[in-house]
């Protein structure tokens, strides 16, 4: 039965213009967040919630979403990280919590492919 | 380090036929949802963990996921606004936590881009 | 105001190998998880935060996410029933909390469509 434990994790989902894909995924290099996941050919407008006047999409912008599950703690870097890129164009990340399951169900430690 | 601050809001996920968007988007703008990103391209079958006979979408069907963050008391102002279209059409909406970084991670005061 | 209810459940997300789907999909059959909702055309990279040598997916890979949303009690069997794939491919598998509204906001009796 140990091997059904869900362990608890922080994900973290940022919209993006798609030509910033490589800003964030040399972020989560850098931070060690060992994997992400992007969803392609999404769009969006308005600024998702936030009290700006200044809308964060153009409705129909070609955006991506790139997804990663860290530690907690690692959610701060990221945000800080994400700072320099959030200042000079429009994107929004979202944290929530998520459990994954141990990494015995995902690869096999005699396999690697 | 108050740049950091996580703030909790609620994600608001709606699962529709790509002809039925606008209606949502139109709803979206009347509770002041201030904005929504679009999965396009996606597929659904049956009824997603409801107890009912009639299934909500035939395998294949075109579908979009629109996804919104809203403070928690728009939540139900969005679900009552569903309802006549649900009332028709079949669709989903999930509602879950999350967190988001504020305003000035997502756009500067001084830039109208 | 009753029929504004949300009701908890549980989210599973999984990602995986396009060539793989059908073999999720007869498994939510078998744990009467009654829809999901798959989407397509995305790409992951990595092992999402699992520490291992083996990554999970190899850059830009054809995946697609599958989402269903079932009662607590039935996640640990969705689990037990990826294992054997887990074993032999690459994949992923997230838990979340959701809410969902009641039925009666997704299909009509009256209505068979």
């Amino acid at each position: 039965m140990n091997s059904l434990t869900l362990h608890p994790m922080k994900e973290i989902r940022i919209v993006i213009q798609g030509e910033h894909v490589k800003f964030v995924t040399d972020l989560l290099d850098s931070v060690k967040a060992t994997g992400y996941t992007i969803i392609h050919n999404i769009s969006g407008k308005g600024n998702h919630g936030f009290h700006t006047a200044h809308p964060m999409f153009n409705e129909m912008d070609s955006l991506v979403m790139l997804m990663t599950v860290v530690p907690p703690e690692k959610v701060n870097p990221v945000l800080a990280g994400l700072k320099p890129l959030f200042d000079r164009y429009t994107g929004v990340m979202f944290v929530s919590d998520v459990s994954v399951s141990r990494v015995d169900h995902f690869s096999t430690p005699s396999s690697d492919r």
